[in-house]
């Protein structure tokens, strides 16, 4: 089984002309140049979706958050089918592992050149079957971002999915560094946001709740399908403005991702909280078994 | 003449065991591993410092910075004889250039090694004669963020100079898109921050202004140095809380950073403003200068 499989896009912009869409790379190899703005500026954006059985999860949507991610930054479309083909191929080559995940990153490019990087980094998923069944602790920190007014300043790029993560990536080292396991953003005014890299979700009855992106937060593909499986049971789902308080009146909650899946929130700022067990088993066991 | 000089540092972190420094690499040729943290999260920090004449401008202000950026991200303290040695070397290969700059780049490395990665890119500078003498016109461009309190934020890591500049990177954009050249960034309650790579000076009569770094910015090398030149020549220098309105009572304005210097401010937001020109010539003379 290989451990890691990496696809190069030969164009990854609409309109790029190539033959071959992309080309398979030895992972181990260096492929960046130091004057790539991904690596200088962190000037690009991402995805990352889960692969099982090799096949791709909501491919599509990832794909066109990725599109979403890019004009928010001004860089040239993706090419949707040379990225496509690209995953699709990576995630054919770790079929064997039940679970694995594919990594797109899309940079602006070499400086100077106005030729975008792409590439897709595929490997099996480390074992989540602890944070699913046990849950995670989580610490709440303030993004310093007030909930309302973000939309208007464009340039703060909040609700893209950037290469430029070094805040989140702090917000996970202060959460270890508290004793906890993630992080849960609030705005400066005490509104509920998202993790650093997930989505929240909040059961209250027969509802599932999720922050609104009009927070300036990323739109979850995981969170989304969580909300169709939520509706095929019967439950409502809604999108809202909540204060940081509706944590301590939420009946369960989740942090979603789409490697993780849904992760059990157990223990918020240290104060232990009750898991949904069958709920979770049941959301897990739906989106690990999606093969689209 | 050397177009672009690249060392790579064989061990970037104090303690790292390395019989030679660093080696000289092909700037064009791939260097980086795509699970390099640099390039997947904007996880790192950087540096970018004048050289003139083959000689690194303001060295030992430039390397306390890179130490104090990545403790701020929790990174291992850089080498800094290591650094330095790469720093010199590069900048000896471009000693034919008047005016060229180096940058330094340390990343926390590839995902999973433990090993950060860190590399010294020499180039000849721009021609920035332009903008010296004929100023730069800026946009004023909301940060987002309050003008105090950030401080008990870490993991927002303001002040630190991390490689997840891609709010930097389009807040450029948006200037351009405005007509301008720059940008200058205020907080979300109006006061004074910084350019998005460069540091705000102000003359008021015989006093030199800049906003405080208790606010949230970088600590810049070159405004430091203009500090010293302005006192001189018997100037009084002042670190302050400036609100917005500061900027139309100036006498003078500046964007200062290592490798343009110092560019005065033509026009803000539109409006035309008055250029010290002697007083840039002789701050960008003596800037220029630099041999240390």
């Amino acid at each position: 089984m290989p451990d890691r499989v990496l696809a190069v896009l030969t164009a990854p912009e609409t309109g790029g002309e190539a033959a071959e869409p992309f080309r398979f790379a030895d992972p181990a190899a260096p492929l960046l140049n130091v004057l790539d703005l991904g690596a200088t500026r962190g000037d690009g954006v991402f995805e990352t979706i889960g692969v099982g059985s090799g096949r791709a999860q909501a491919l599509d949507p990832h794909l066109a958050r990725l599109a979403r991610s890019a004009a928010m930054l001004d860089m040239p479309e993706p090419d949707g089918s040379a990225w496509r083909a690209a995953v699709v191929a990576v995630a054919e080559r770790l079929a064997e592992h039940r679970e694995a995940f594919v990594k797109l990153v899309y940079t602006r490019g070499v400086e100077g050149t106005d030729h975008p990087t792409g590439w897709v980094l595929g490997a099996p998923s480390p074992d989540n079957s602890g944070p699913r069944a046990n849950g995670v602790r989580v610490v709440v920190l303030d993004r310093g971002l007030p909930h309302d007014g973000v939309g208007e300043l464009p340039w703060l790029l909040q609700g893209a999915k950037t290469l430029s993560y070094a805040v989140n990536m702090a917000a996970l080292r202060e959460a270890k560094r508290r004793g906890a396991d993630d992080a849960l953003f609030v705005s400066s005014d005490g509104f509920l946001l998202e993790g650093p890299t997930s989505n929240l979700l909040i059961k209250q009855g027969d509802r599932l709740i999720t922050p609104s992106t009009s927070l300036g937060i990323l739109a979850g593909t995981t969170q989304a399908e969580a909300f169709r499986f939520a509706r095929s049971r019967g439950m409502t789902t809604s999108y809202e403005v909540l204060p940081k308080d509706a944590l301590e009146s939420a009946e369960a909650l989740w942090l979603l991702s789409s490697v993780r899946n849904a992760a059990p929130i157990r223990a918020i700022d240290g104060v232990e909280r009750a898991i949904d067990a069958e709920f979770t088993a049941a959301l897990n066991a739906h989106l690990l078994a999606r093969r689209d």
